[in-house]
């Protein structure tokens, strides 16, 4: 039987007996498949022995995911008659007053100190699209549990059963006396950016849209370490960035805010330029602050010479010989999820360092080094908004963790499990907004 | 300095050395107050001593609420690569894909299957009022914290930030993908009707307003238990109920549910009857249900050779002589809190069974002696709403867990931390729901 699951590629690693009779066997067998489908092939080898069922087949990921992955626990405790009466009534009267006739002492004495919002309308899941705000609520239960393990923050899913900007808007408001901050997720563009727009206008806690900011921040200190890498300068390289959607325009946005002098946007359509200005308020920031040469043509034209490319687009739309028509020392982010828009083995041919957002190739691109730092930093001074030079600021942090002796082409930006990056943006954020 | 804490009536519990010189030694004192002016007291009386100054006074209530009473803890292992890309990505897109395509999966795979909100807008907390919704927040931690204790159900906090009847319903509504239940809570009346009533019909899962139906259970599981003390029948005792807002109003329509056949209704203009029918349904409802004999007058008067009084109004409206004028063996639920409609002291001199809503008297009517039980069972089924005879069947329940050996005038319901009772409730919520 361990055969036949072999025979297939599958890694057997358990067999237990979990029933015996004088004439039958029930076994449980754990083995590693590649997917889902991988998992059913090892189910039809072991149905086509002889005098083998397969009674049931388990997916340890859906095990994992079994009533969910995050749990709200009390931190007092609720034993006795006295914590009750201090947790709840009568004791908790006089908490309640205090906060009523201070209302800044919420942030003391509540929740509130330590939480966030993970909000979501389920329209831009992963790379899955519109799969609403039911499927979207494993991609937030995993977020919430990240924000704790990384950082200690207490997140809550919100996932929202509503696509219209106004309700949204309106909800997180709503919503908001018992949060620090928000962090959007997963909301699709243009709605995003006016919902992102409006609630930091309209709220006292700061608002963060993890799929723009996160991203852009942890592009940013990918390519401060990279730059040092080729020995380049960010002020001086022609950087080319492929997606001018969310993502996009908040890369082009803080690689701007860095000191990027040379940066193309394109879109399908190809370059974005000052000839194909539209009534989008994004396309026309990006217009004003980028291609100051008025390049236009196709993305392959303008990746010819470039220094950088960053790809938050789609899959496979250059190949090895488009990266190899670069610059000298060219770097190479290809972001596009779960495909990237080259074959990162293909783009290390000639690139001097490369990216993906895949954790199976070096140098992940991966918002996790982001959000947990930077929310940590904020809800310890009791942020009320966040700024273009905050996200700066907490990409400086994150490309600094790496030292000099670590940096090379396949490690210009820490690992996942790097306990030092959060603490680092976490610091970094408390002393930019103390000062 | 122990002896001037003693002299104030506090005990003291702790006398520890913080900081000591050649001069000076700096002292933490613990002691017992019975609330904060006595504190107050305390501190004064030290200061008043020779070479003693108070540096600071800490408040232990306010020590446990520091940074809020509850926790958002993944109950998944977020340690190694694999460990990531089963919660998180990539391995969460086959699990969002599998919701997505069969939406009731929801209930298995996400933390919906045992998450309730407990929602208010701040307007009725506790006997505090319109305190608003970051008040408020206090109290509804302790009431997640309270059912993960008691019943290992995860509940989370929803203050809003607005008293708009249709902007609540709409606001639940869209949040409901979250959760498998809404506790709604503090909400004042009469909003609290049609905002229950709505989202009943409008939401497949269950809503259950805490104020009015919680007080109800219990209240009832009470009267069933003190009847038989006092050995007369449901059926034919006269009861009359002072307060018909939202708890009032809860508690009449179960007892009717429950048999209940000689109910008067009182506020403060007197006996509800059909002569003053006005444009509330609610009101409508008991006056077409109670009060077959259309008794008219004044409360004082309606307990003349009554059976049972039960109060949710407010305090010391009543006297010992008024409740000396009931029947022999009179029943006296005297709810309101903190002060209760008559001093229980004074009624127990000639009522045979007294209960209050106080933890310092006998027969403590407290909510949290159903409202964790209940949602443990609605959730454990699935449950997609709460009908009257589901709330009967919790009070029942509640009533049953006190036997005829531990049945007597001061024990007629179980204590708050009787781990019987919430295991029962949720055993017969689910033996309901299955039948």
């Amino acid at each position: 039987m361990v055969q036949a699951v072999a025979d297939v590629g599958a890694a057997v690693t358990g067999v237990d007996v979990s029933h015996s009779t004088t004439s039958t066997v029930t076994v449980d067998v754990t083995c590693d498949t590649v997917d889902g489908e991988h998992g059913e092939q090892v189910r039809d080898a072991l149905n086509a022995l002889d005098g083998v069922q397969v009674l049931k087949m388990s997916d340890s990921t859906f095990l994992m995911h079994l009533g969910g992955k995050i749990e709200v626990t009390p931190k007092v405790p609720l034993k006795t008659r006295r914590d009750l009466s201090r947790a709840y009534t009568p004791g908790v009267a006089r908490v309640c007053l205090a906060i009523a006739k201070k209302p800044e002492d919420a942030r003391r004495l509540t929740i509130k100190r330590n939480t966030v919002a993970v909000v979501t309308d389920g329209t831009a899941v992963l790379g899955l699209g519109d799969i609403g705000p039911a499927a979207a609520l494993p991609v937030m239960e995993g977020k919430a549990a990240l924000f704790k393990q990384f950082a200690g923050v207490d997140a809550w899913p919100v996932c929202l059963d509503t696509t219209d900007t106004e309700e949204i808007i309106s909800i997180v408001k709503a919503l908001a006396p018992v949060y620090g901050g928000v962090n959007l997720e997963d909301i699709s563009a243009p709605r995003c950016f006016e919902i992102e727009e409006r609630l930091r206008d309209e709220l006292d806690i700061p608002v963060f849209h993890d799929d723009q900011h996160g991203t852009a921040i942890v592009v940013l200190a990918a390519l401060i370490n990279a730059l040092k890498v080729v020995g380049k300068s960010l002020e001086t390289v022609r950087i080319v960035v492929s997606g001018v959607g969310a993502a996009g325009t908040a890369i082009i946005k803080l690689l701007v805010a860095q000191g990027a002098q040379h940066i193309v946007g394109f879109d399908k359509d190809g370059a974005v330029h000052a000839g194909n200005r539209n009534e989008d308020r994004n396309r026309d920031w990006i217009i004003d602050h980028t291609n100051p040469e008025n390049v236009t043509g196709t993305l392959k034209e303008g990746l010819v010479e470039a220094d950088v490319f960053i790809g938050v687009s789609a899959a496979n739309i250059l190949t090895g010989a488009d990266i190899a028509a670069m610059n000298e020392d060219a770097i190479v982010f290809a972001l596009a999820n779960p495909t990237p828009e080259v074959d990162p083995l293909e783009a290390a041919e000639t690139a001097a360092v490369v990216a993906t957002g895949r954790s199976d190739h070096p140098n992940q691109i991966n918002n996790v080094l982001a959000f947990p730092g930077l929310f940590r930093g904020l809800l310890d001074v009791g942020a009320t908004d966040i700024t273009e030079e905050l996200l700066r600021v907490a990409a400086v942090a994150i490309a600094e963790v790496v030292s000099d002796e670590e940096l090379n082409p396949a490690f210009v930006i820490p690992g996942v499990f790097d306990p030092r990056v959060a603490e680092a943006v976490a610091d970094a954020v408390r002393s930019f907004e103390r000062s």
